[in-house]
């Protein structure tokens, strides 16, 4: 089996590598019917992330359960599923209170962007598909089980409701979808932050009324205009940065709500400053399992078509034109399939 | 009339000012019944926060209206009335989300360790109580001007809700009025971190279940201890150095909620660690006005004596006392009345 690997900055290889086996009575292993490059595969492509030595990668996925291991209950081969980037038992206190990607057992998933993936802890990780869907359906339920999920935990972490004036920061799938998960959620009104003409288009598709195309502090008072001084209710920040993360707090009301899922890299949050803005704030790696049935749902029922942030299809083997296209930002996001 | 001035560390004095007068028609100036030392005003008489020269001090009180501007309409003179530290007009759009203490007129309070006191925005910003009371409510009272409002913020900030775990970190007047507070809203176990054993006993007779002795790491795995490696769901920071924060959410289980009213001083939070805290974060300087009602009720029916943080009570041309003290840790929290 060939597999994709990260030798160091912008050198994505598609290499010779072992096919994954059961390894854990608790393990499943899938054929991946799609997977994709997520934003943070790019910090490390753009070596602003260290590895430790070639590293494989993937963390997006949904495809057929291939073997399972003996202690699999809940999925059986042959069936189409859907897991999160992070495993989960799905029965530890944190997993209880809806925090699978803190589970005491968690791993990050990686190695997905491969014809064949092993997922650890099957039971609480995947969630099955009512039958096996059509494919123009597939696009669809692979965002689901990240970078979707992700956004709606964004809307979700910044308490979005409906009537609910949102201001939503970055204008990468996550950020977008976001959008979506916010008009899903049944914001009033919803200001997208983007600066890039098709992406104002998707955001616009997806139910943003506004858009700002400021950043930092004129962004902030963009924010502002728009919202007779007070500020936004709700804030998703999608990007992870200082200047985003400051911009999304700074764009919130006094008792607002930020939601944030951008990986921080370098960000430092001043104590004062973030006690003076009287905000909420909440983020983190995404607990997708938690929303996994929900937006499984949604997707099959045809409510929300989250599959168009896909701009860009290719053969799996074109990983590294995948990788290029969104570091270059030619594509929003690239799908992947074998 | 004689008022306090902090001149610089640990030079307090009580002298001669002018008495204050009503300046906007929307004033009102009291005559105070009794007054106090904040923890916060520690930070500038210990020369850890700068002053610009003579700085007169003093944000909590309550006393006797004594005259009102010709625009006030909701209390008059002879009435007794508590207000909160931060003034509000109560009205503006953060007034209306409850954030009185970001309100777009906000000024916040000094001047009030003296026998007469301006209260700007007295509409916006008093709360009379129902009659004149009895002089031993006065204390408790007085704690509903900040230090009661901080604590109950703090609780209802880390969502204490019946049934929580919480801990409190911090065993000032604050940290001690957090424990009654979430006591209050029916927490099921309450761990105060205190190292003092008259604290440790107040905190037990306003409702801690536990303590513990240890800080920083060391406290934190004593928490974990406690919750059976969990963590607490709702965690009171009530103290703002970098060390009580980190204490305070790296004890909170992830999907917890921390709620922080100890102003920051040098404390910098790191984005990365704080996503994979994966905490709720809220807090800022309390909305008071929100709580005065509900909280002059309860006092008003006997059904708490947060008074009881004052371990010490001086006449207030003692002022300089009641700072020293309460610097040396001999007194919690120290009453002065005119």
């Amino acid at each position: 089996m060939r597999g994709t690997v990260l030798y160091g900055p912008r050198d994505v290889r598609f290499e010779e590598r072992d096919a994954p086996k059961i390894i854990e009575p608790t393990d499943a292993v899938i054929r991946i019917a799609a997977t994709c490059v997520c934003g943070s595969d790019l910090w490390p492509y753009r070596g602003l992330q260290p590895i430790n030595g070639p590293t494989p990668m993937g963390h997006e996925y949904c495809g057929f359960v291939e073997e399972v291991g003996s202690a699999v209950k809940s999925v059986k081969p042959g069936q189409f599923v859907v897991g999160s980037f992070a495993t989960s038992d799905n029965t530890c206190p944190h997993c209880q209170y809806g925090y699978q990607s803190s589970c005491m057992h968690c791993e990050f998933m990686t190695r997905a962007q491969a014809p064949l993936l092993r997922v650890p802890l099957a039971d609480g990780t995947l969630v099955s598909t009512p039958s096996v869907p059509s494919d123009d359906l597939v696009p669809s339920l692979l965002t689901t089980s990240d970078v979707l999920g992700t956004g709606w935990f964004a809307a979700d972490a910044a308490n979005v409701k409906p009537g609910s004036t949102v201001a939503v920061v970055g204008d990468g799938a996550v950020g977008l979808l976001g959008i979506l998960s916010a008009k899903q959620m049944g914001a009033a009104r919803i200001i997208a932050m983007s600066r890039h003409d098709k992406r104002q288009k998707l955001a616009r598709e997806f139910g943003a009324t506004d858009i700002v195309t400021e950043r930092g502090e004129n962004g902030v008072a963009r924010i502002k205009d728009l919202t007779n001084g007070i500020g936004a209710d709700s804030v998703l920040e999608c990007v992870g940065t200082q200047e985003s993360m400051m911009q999304a707090i700074n764009s919130t009301r006094p008792g607002g709500y930020v939601g944030y899922v951008g990986v921080p890299h370098g960000v430092a949050l001043n104590g004062e400053q973030l006690f003076f803005a009287h905000v909420h704030l909440h983020g983190g790696p995404a607990p997708v399992r938690r929303y996994l049935p929900e937006l499984i749902k949604l997707v099959w029922d045809r409510k929300i078509n989250p599959g168009k942030v896909f701009d860009m299809a290719l053969p799996l083997d074109q990983v590294a034109e995948a990788y290029r296209a969104m570091d270059e930002r030619r594509a929003v996001k690239t799908l992947l399939r074998p």
